[in-house]
Formats: structure tokens, C-alpha cells, sequence
């Protein structure tokens, strides 16, 4: 059973990465940006049947090493 | 106008960073995993009030910046 996950930072903090990008395609002459933010991705293949352990696992994996939850906000969709 | 852009390795580019949160989690206890992929994501917010002119600016974006197309593949969705 195969989950995507999303990371994205907390609306209230700051994203230097995301910055850069849009510092650089302002750069590159691109009009009408607002903003830019970025985050990370993951597909994550769990080995269960039942589709509600499967997300309780892939829940688990965020809460202990994928995500900071004191700074970052995390998604989970099965795919 | 909100999009957000998904961006992976291609299926048959090897994924290190992957891996490496793949062994963790493996040597942490995690049983009935069978793998994960690590990714990229991106929310975009585009200053346009048509659809099709934003999505194009956006898929601008991603070939001349944010993804390499030789082993990456990306996902536009609006938001």
C-alpha cells in the first residue's frame, strides 16, 4: 500500500529555501510571483492490507523521523 | 493563484537520500516497510487571474528551475 507524504513548513515560518528559488527566478525575469515555498516528498510503500494500520504506520514514520512537528505542518494521501 | 508542484526522481533513478531514511527507519524498528522515495515540493503563488496562463507560467517554472528533466519528473496541481 503506497502513501504520499508531504512536509511543508509552518505558514508562520520562515522559508530561506523557498526564498532563494523566487530571488532567482525574479533574477531570471520572471514577473507576477508572489511567493515560493518549499517542502519535501515522500512515497512511502508499507507492506500492510488493511488500509487503517497501513496509515497508522506511515503516521508513525512522520511523527518519529520525518517530520518537526514543533516547525513543519505533514500530509498523508493514500496513492 | 496557488499551485502546488510535486517533483520525484524517475523510477529507475537510484534514491540515496531515500535509502539512507529507508535504513533508519528499518534499524529503528520498523517492520513491513517496503520502501520509500524521497521528493520535492513546492507551492507556487502565481499573480494571474487566468487558469491556463497561471498553470502555463508555472510549468515555465519547473523546466527552466526547479526540476531537472533528465531524472525528474514533476506534477502541477492547483490548490
Amino acid at each position: 500500500m503506497k502513501f504520499s507524504v508531504t512536509v511543508t513548513l509552518k505558514k508562520d515560518v520562515l522559508d530561506p529555501q523557498g526564498k532563494v528559488v523566487q530571488n532567482t527566478l525574479i533574477n531570471m525575469g520572471m514577473k507576477n510571483l508572489k511567493g515560493i515555498r518549499q517542502g519535501k516528498h515522500f512515497e512511502i510503500d508499507v507492506d500492510e492490507i488493511d488500509q487503517v494500520s497501513a496509515e497508522k504506520k506511515v503516521d508513525e514514520i512522520c511523527k518519529k523521523l520525518l517530520v518537526n512537528l514543533i516547525i513543519e505542518d505533514y500530509k498523508i494521501n493514500k496513492i
